[in-house]
């Protein structure tokens, strides 16, 4: 019997995952990665604040070179675009772009790590030169360069999600006027209202302009043949550069085209195996969704640190394991300016609409102890199921200390622990980095008194 | 029937909360709290830093002064020492200092909130002027006035616990060359070698010299009649200013002169309800055991978070609630300097001394994202039960993002989380504050490993 042949699409962080933890896992095994571009391996998620430091270079957030992959026996292909899968005869055909040429592959076990895509919004004049989007590494770069080369002094931002507001950050540090436009009621849509509060006052602390509610109709070009406005339904905006960060789609063409199930989410449906609808089939990272512990279902929320766990598992059972994926709980962070803002969980409005029946908490505490210089208000917001006390999510924010507090609700969270349970929690407590009564507890010793009997 | 008489021996941390817990939930009850010094609800924990600053004040750590202590109906007796409890009787027999007078006071309730005392080392010497014990709100108080007025240049900290260090730490800072003594083999005793490893080189960074394995035998006075050397059994230390921080004990004359039950400890027994082998009498803070979750049974270590949270369920019950404690894991943390040293749970040679059968690891991780500027390494040290990969504990040390880490660990022990739950947990991600693999889950990763059968 040959080795067995173990096929990877995408290498980016969760294909690389899963081929690394394959070949280890079955150094026998022959393990090939089909790649469409010509990087792996790269923290996309550290894209925004490479793009603000000129100095650093975009290939600073390679974390694998193809050299490193190579050495850990990985066979790796760049530039060869999956196009067909054929679950049947458990082949996958390939083009290699600098050819052209088409194969088949065969494979014994198939991992999916196709990623997402950026949304590109259908608008007049939104292929203009000047506007962006940032998802792969060359839209890095290609920001980069524009910065360098146009020195661009008015941005405009479309979508006001994770990227949006770094990028809002990072460009106003650059130097450039931003104004930031969102066509729902509110920036990060689905965070709780305190969170936005403190986020708006960030923001407009730095000048950045936001526009909610403000649906872009389309851009404009100068004489110069490259973007110069952008349109709302009411307004007119200047920019030489714009960032359309409108979100992702899932790329499930070869998935879908091959007939594995679509969750309701539009993304690959997996197992919390990662195997997909066909049992030689894996699927990891963006592409597919993941098991969400309080939903207790499948959820899509595409995000690095899940695309790695999702890498590790899915590679690690495409070899032979049965390893378990535990599952997300719906935990996020990000940073704009010197604000730090964390999620974990469902939000208030999110928790209704799945049929719990949810309540709320908003507190400020200090990041360090009475008395001891220096520390800033961290504000928890804390929500609960109301008849079972079970906490369901929470966000942090603060200049200090929100973004790791967070880690406390994603830990309580996947334990599905109550908020008299986190009441008691044993947190750390010093002055320089904590009060007494760390703020999560204080939140919870309020939200005790609106849920249940207990107190 | 007249209103219920809740008495409170003990007006700092645990009993201020106790009293003041009481008072909201039975407002008609008469809450009456004696005690022997002057001051009430201060955060001893915050004197090392105070001492650090000149230009603050001592009484800046006073969180509730008398007055805020009557405005919420509390009946404080401030300089009154309760002499005896009898427990058949229901009544405490209190001398007012002032006076000198005798009172036996009737209760319906008492909470014992007697705290913790320095233990005073019973050497030649240990007596002069110039060496301080570092407990009480005076004792801080007394230290920054001798700073002030002797501006001692040589400082000798006996005692290399968490007070220790902090003094080290804020003795440095202030000028004053520091060496550390302490009569054990290493510094923080019963902490990890890997985390003692990190925190010699902070000290050594900084100057301060210290001594293992030193047990003190003495302290001299000079021709002014203060202390000028302090001795070991090998060496002679100069010294013009010593802080003797070698531990504290329980005050539990009051208790065990009733009969309360004590525990092997040596500090007052109590049961979840932080009610002691009296029905009448609850205890909390120092002066009491915990529940403590990985050991199952009661330990004594005495911190402030767990006073505030013992005084909260003892004030509750003692007013007629039944509100049960979630029991202490262990949690601890303190700066030295720039450096930032956590634990939750057992240490490897404590687990082992307690039956389990511990394997533990430890790792290194940046504390921000590969290609993110200004990151540190966070050093974690992940112990866990290797026949059922239960975790016991850990450790957590960096000069950034180390203790609030420690949360996540403190949060896994109250759930018994297994190093596959760990490996699995949802924890937070963004270039600015972590890894897209956490530290705590690389370590997870690595330990998974060394434990049970599953991978």
């Amino acid at each position: 019997m040959s080795s067995p042949r173990i096929v990877v699409i995408g290498g980016v962080a969760a294909g690389m995952s899963a081929a690394s933890q394959a070949k280890r896992r079955q150094p026998e095994a022959e393990v090939i990665v089909f790649e469409r571009g010509d990087r792996i391996s790269y923290g996309a998620c550290g894209m925004p604040y490479n793009i603000g430091d000129p100095l650093r270079d975009i290939e600073d957030l390679v974390v694998l070179t193809p050299a490193q992959a190579h050495k850990r026996g990985i066979d790796l292909r760049l530039r060869h675009e999956a196009l067909a899968l054929d679950t049947e005869r458990r082949v996958v055909t390939v083009r290699d772009l600098n050819t052209g040429i088409e194969l088949e592959e065969p494979y014994d076990a198939l991992v999916v790590a196709t990623g997402a895509q950026a949304i590109h919004l259908p608008l007049p004049g939104f292929d203009l030169p000047g506007i962006c989007e940032l998802r792969e590494l060359n839209d890095g770069r290609h920001i980069k360069r524009l910065i360098a080369e146009h020195a661009p002094s008015k941005a405009v931002i479309v979508g006001a999600g994770y990227i949006g507001m770094e990028m809002a950050d990072v460009l106003t540090e650059l130097g450039l006027e931003v104004t930031v436009l969102e066509r729902l009621p509110q920036v990060i849509p689905g965070w709780d209202a305190a969170t936005v509060t403190i986020l708006m006052e960030t923001l407009e602390e730095h000048g950045v302009r936001v526009h909610t509610s403000a649906a872009v109709t389309g851009a404009q070009a100068g004489p110069n043949g490259r973007v110069t406005t952008v349109t709302t339904q009411s307004a007119t905006f200047e920019a030489d550069l714009v960032i359309s960060a409108v979100g992702v789609r899932p790329q499930v063409d070869l998935a879908s085209g091959a007939g594995l199930r679509l969750g309701d989410s539009g993304a690959i449906w997996v197992d919390q195996y990662q195997q997909t609808s066909d049992e030689y089939v894996w699927a990891a990272g963006d592409c597919c969704e993941a098991y969400h512990r309080i939903l207790r279902r499948n959820a899509w929320i595409p995000l690095g640190t899940t695309a790695n766990k999702h890498g590790r598992i899915a590679g690690a059972n495409a070899s032979g394991s049965r390893l378990q994926f535990g599952g997300i709980v719906g935990t996020a962070g990000f940073q704009v300016f010197d604000l730090e803002v964390a999620r974990s969980g469902l939000g208030e409005a999110e928790a209704r609409d799945e049929g719990f029946d949810p309540t709320s908490v908003t507190i400020r505490q200090r990041s360090r102890a009475h008395g001891y210089p220096d520390g800033v208000p961290v504000q928890v917001t804390l929500i609960a199921d109301r008849p079972t006390g079970i906490v369901l999510g929470g966000e942090i924010v603060g200049r200090e200390g929100a973004a790791l507090r967070s880690n406390i609700l994603a830990t309580a969270l996947a334990s599905h622990l109550t908020v008299s349970d986190v009441q008691n929690l044993d947190l750390v407590y010093a002055p320089p980095f904590a009060s007494v009564w760390d703020p999560v507890l204080v939140a919870a010793n309020q939200l005790i008194k609106k849920v249940g009997k207990t107190a």
